[in-house]
């Protein structure tokens, strides 16, 4: 189901200045001369599967049905991951089978098959050989399941749930660091309460502008998880902070506060 | 008056690897599938306004008229600042009330509004939920005017103006260090002259090139403006200089080449 | 020879957040309103000519016939290097005169112009002022000869050609390190062997999943030269390699195998 023009997106770990990107966009246009290169980034920390998967979550669902996102982190191309394509909820994604493309495939309904890796494919750049040629047929209107032999087992990575302890405390951790040096946990947020971390407890606001530049500030984030910030300033820097260090969110003392609060999107 | 194909800009402090600029730029194509989005950049120092205004300033009216212009660069985000957007030259503007439009809104005839903000905008991101949105409805053919309430004291930001002192010296700063270590500098480039900074003085020139590799020099930058570089290499890091750093400029001593020069494009 | 609709491509040394970039995209499309224009990177290391024209060699016949590519790394600018545009396999290239184009000129046919430097172009800024305009009207569909004047001795430079030892031994020499770390050298990978750097031998393998997280591995890149990685991390920090330090390839020594290998494409 393309779009009318057909539109990609691109998430990868390459960089860009070696013109690896360049010749996975050469090889989308050159099939399909028409498409809409969208960049998503090429910034993804090298190999960093799981900043892959989280950055996937918050955007693949946002682009108009028919979307193909194609998104390569891929530490092991040529070795014997499957390379996939998967049917999710009206869009067509294109990756390696390291559960990157994980938020697609929790969706019910999700359809995946394996491609084949053509012979002439560089055992070192599955995204030019594989991937790119893979996303343009989609492109062009392809349906997923013609383009691969079903398969049923595809890697699949979660968010860790917090624990829940006795007295309703949360047990959360840190699931990224992002560009500004925020600390997002994967507590659902939650209206009022505390969160403690790095053996300090900070109390959940609303907006990062609610407390005074340098400070320390809770809010829940625009994905629906809490996040630790600095006013102006990096929280994780200062806190020491980095995936996986723990959180403890403790709800408002109020009868029937506590546990409220609904995700936004799932991740 | 949008152009036949709606042109888009995104100017940013997000980076790109956490995917909030995929969820802009899927707000915007879910709205305008047609839209075309020019990255502008996603690396403006995090929460640096001066920075956002100074890029802006560059570019916005080299865009056809009818361009559509995203700026987030916003600190206060979630706050009491307001979300605004400007018509001016006819071109469409859009960001948060805090100086980073203030290019546009100097130029006679600029009207800005107010947004609302949605109940269900996330407050710590208003470049999805309010700024996209708004900027959608400009790439539709929505008049700026009808996307808001007027709104009459809009922020501005202006480059300090340079002193003169009673014999003729001007004494600048420095307004911003670029991607290659240049220190632009607050004075309209002249004809000839000198400038004196961190102790060092340096004859103005016409070109980098005009130096052996390793020689510092002063030119007129492409907007008009003094700048210090070094031949291949970085004049910021070699004399320490940073935004405020103070110059000294002083005409050549020949009649009537004082005080020429013409800034090429206001900032 | 223009694609229906203009394809147009950037690659510079420009960052992205001083808005540089901007001012190009503004003059490309103040221009051809309807042209595609696809980043490349803007993200070479400053001034490094050699690291443009590597990154050029990968994409540029990867991109449909008649892309434009515009290619600004230009340390020279305002000094007498020419601003040049070629023709070349029917793609038309833009930038400056110093080696960055070759891997265009080298093809047998390419042509060559130099494009007049108007008076009003800022010294500083030939990306802006010369190249974008010169790009634009090729996009146009302006032929490369009609743009400027016959210009026969482009300056084109060669990746260095391994030195062959008596014993079959390749000398060869980092020519590039790429954004994971990976050494990439100037020896067209062969079936099998060993290579030798920084006092380390190393046999030859076929892909980065060949050997555990943490190993040092040799494979043939996706360019078809032999390339030194290191799986899940930076071979180039942990050897200590740079652009030119050298490395010695020699063959399996089973008969009928040395020498085998086929360069995928030309540097």
């Amino acid at each position: 189901m393309p779009v009318s023009r057909p539109l990609v997106t691109l998430l990868t770990d390459f960089g860009t200045a070696d013109g690896y990107v360049g010749e996975v966009k050469g090889a989308l246009l050159m099939a399909v001369p028409e498409a809409d290169i969208v960049d998503i980034s090429h910034d993804v920390p090298p190999q960093d599967v799981e900043s892959g998967r989280l950055a996937l979550a918050r955007y693949w669902r946002r682009f108009p049905p028919g979307t193909v996102h194609l998104v390569v982190v891929d530490p092991g191309v040529g070795a014997d991951r499957a390379a996939i394509a998967v049917e999710s909820a009206g869009y067509a994604l294109v990756g390696p089978d390291n559960g990157v493309l994980s938020p697609a495939l929790l969706v019910p309904g999700a359809v995946a098959v394996a491609l084949a890796v053509p012979p002439h494919a560089a055992p070192t750049f599955h995204g030019r050989d594989v991937f790119a040629p893979a996303a343009a047929a989609l492109a062009l209107g392809t349906g997923v399941v013609e383009l691969g032999t079903p398969y049923e087992h595809a890697v699949v990575r979660r968010t860790p749930e917090p624990e829940r302890w006795g007295d309703g405390t949360l047990r959360g951790e840190v699931i990224s660091i992002d560009h500004f040096g925020n600390a997002v946990t994967n507590v659902v947020g939650l209206r009022g309460g505390t969160l403690e971390v790095a053996g300090i407890v900070i109390t959940v606001s609303r907006a990062y502008a609610d407390v005074l530049p340098g400070a320390l500030i809770a809010v829940t984030g625009s994905n629906g998880l809490l996040e630790i910030a600095e006013r102006d300033g990096s929280a994780a820097r200062r806190l020491g902070l980095a995936r996986g260090s723990p959180v403890l969110f403790r709800a408002k003392k109020e009868k029937g506060e506590k546990e409220r609060g609904e995700r936004r999107e799932s991740h």
